[in-house]
């Protein structure tokens, strides 16, 4: 029994040199399984290459397997782990690798995708995420509603472009969801320059709009860093 | 009196469940022609398509005549219903299917557009608009300082890159008036590409320019969500 | 006597009935005046539309003369009202359309520009621009710090980007202060897409200045946001 | 003694009429060694210039390390001297000309760059850095993680494009590496136009990502104005 508690302790805590080590050693690997996972997208990779990137694959499908299983083994209640937020990640970032290996290859690329969750395994290690969360619920109301006005302020940009746009530019401005690509890169002032207004009417639709929305697009960003700040002096104050 | 009582709680409030459906379903509808407004304006749709829109419209519109007399009738003052805002929005919302219906089919695309006002009537369901409006009016003198301010800038700007850029690129920058777009499209930070600075007077100017103005252009959303914190801060004293 | 006193209040202040009107129509035909400039810029203008614009220019030059002549008569001081800022800005509103009659024509493109100082003499009528003179000397100080960053951060991305993408592309990254546009461009993110680097190092260095970069150029409107905020809240407090 | 004294005054302090003096002119050389090379690096500059330019390097290291010699001498502990900030800064600032001159010219273009390193020398004279450096270790934490969450964003939206465009266009979407660069161009608002969405999915993809993003990326920066803004309000009660 005290075995099974100094694993627990082990695989569940980071106050002891074991447990601090076991913790580095799965954020790494993480981090390395992440990096094998982007370099395998570049075109023309020796089959040399991909033959150590698809080892490192197995061995870390393997150790996290043992890291899943280690985890439930631990677990006050099994049950409760496996369908608990991380359960559910620990899980995913294996199983594809498994449902993949026993079809066929073609549909490869979607389950690719899905190793990106072992990302998601590092917050488990952040402590900073429940603050964020505070502060996101502190302004959870005023987002919603900013979000609203910005779908909105690019629902009505998008129907104004298209009238403007459509009957000297068909091919760029074809319809109103085509111009809704072009109010998302022009409201966050990204620009790409794929798509812009040429009629005089159709710049100076684009000109009120811009100058009323980037006000309505930037005023989240103030209400996060503003909320941050009190969550902040909240937790200084409790120290 | 009382069948009438209760019919006007049903159209205005939502407090009884019947009421509740009843704005969710006037929702729901306002979207859904929002929608097949939206769907409309995709190039080369099918003939069948095109026809369940146009039943799709005429149902809406049905409905929200309907919905209009309703609140026509349940109004304690008729008068002031009809020359109330959502009264006109009501009526605007309807009024260009059956102009539309009875004239020349060619000026049909600028009544089209007056389908979206339908987009106002959703304003009436939302609570959040009043503390924008305080949070507007605290600063609406500072806002139109800043707009000045912004005008101003814009204005300063296309007058020097017109005397920088006219002589080399005359094409682009050919009059102030097309510099203004190039103003606007700079001092926002979009930078589409379709216009810039060639000359080294030009980009200096540019340079000088964009930096005073970023600070201009930005600091009316900083005051916007300072006020709004302000606002709300004071809603959550008087609860 | 009486007479003397009655027109220094009808041409420097404006609580009577006749001061009102002589202060909106100088605004008026300052407003027409920068308007016919900016008319003028158009290429092709018809000979017809010229005439009106240069009879409305001699018009409003003699008009603003007047102007001019009136406040330096009721001036209590009337070499103090020469050298003030506003004495100055009216007369350089209209000196250059004097200067310029008498000279030869090819130069009067750069005397055309001098017709914008007029604007300047709006800001006589603003009463809002003592207050941001307020903020501003507020953050004196923090803005000089902060231009001082930028221009520092300015300079070191135009050596970087000029030591990775010089040897690529030549032609566009010439030289230190060709790559300096870029570099303005860049952080401003206004991104027009007329130089962009091609080379992993030159996007590696690109990406790791502009995400320090954002913040330093952001922070003044931050800053001169809550300086303003303050000087409002000090002045309500004095009400 | 005294003498020594005195020279420790003159070089290390400004608060006599020498030591100021030779402060500024300290300062000037170092503008004038940078402007130098910013100038070299003009393509086909004339021979003349070239050799004025030579001439300048030669005069400014000599005085640089005169100025490092007497610092030396002056200080305190010479040991600690060399090894501290500035006498670091110091060293590199002369030694790639002594190095370079002893060496092959083809690698001269590296070397050229740690002249910039005088740009460095500039902090000393600099009393607003320790401020910025506590409002910047006030906000340390907060910092690091929206940094992590950045790079997070990044590679997610990297990886979100790259399965979304890879395959319509393999030439600019190559891998996950090419759509970093994409990434920092589209959070940041830059977009430069060199690479960009063309697939509905990768447009619904960057629109999401984008509005998402432009919080994250932008809430460091109101939270370092707010820590400044805290910090003069601290050094002010502290006047």
């Amino acid at each position: 029994m005290k075995k099974f508690q100094k694993l627990k302790i082990f695989v569940e805590q980071n106050d002891t040199k074991g447990g601090k080590y076991f913790d580095i050693f799965i954020q790494l690997l993480i981090l390395l399984s992440i990096l094998s996972f982007t370099v395998e997208s570049i075109p023309n990779l020796s089959q040399e290459l991909r033959n150590v990137l698809d080892y490192l694959e197995i061995i870390s499908v393997t150790i996290f397997t043992i890291e899943y299983l280690l985890r439930l083994f631990v677990a006050d209640s099994r049950i409760r782990f496996i369908f608990s937020f991380y359960g559910m990640i620990d899980l995913l970032a294996i199983l594809p690798f498994y449902v993949a290996s026993g079809i066929d290859l073609r549909s490869i690329r979607i389950f690719r995708l899905f190793r990106l969750i072992r990302l998601f395994k590092l917050f488990r290690y952040s402590k900073a995420i429940k603050r964020y969360k505070n502060a996101f619920s502190l302004i959870k109301a005023e987002l919603a509603i900013f979000l609203s006005a910005t779908l909105f302020l690019l629902y009505v940009s998008s129907v104004g472009i298209y009238y403007f746009e459509n009957s000297v530019q068909p091919e760029q401005f074809s319809s109103v969801f085509h111009c809704m690509w072009w109010a998302v890169a022009t409201l966050t002032t990204i620009g790409y320059g794929d798509m812009y207004p040429i009629t005089a009417g159709g710049k100076i639709f684009t000109s009120i709009i811009v100058i009323i929305g980037l006000g309505v697009v930037a005023v989240p960003t103030g209400l996060f860093a503003s909320a941050l700040t009190k969550c902040i002096q909240l937790e200084d104050k409790e120290k």
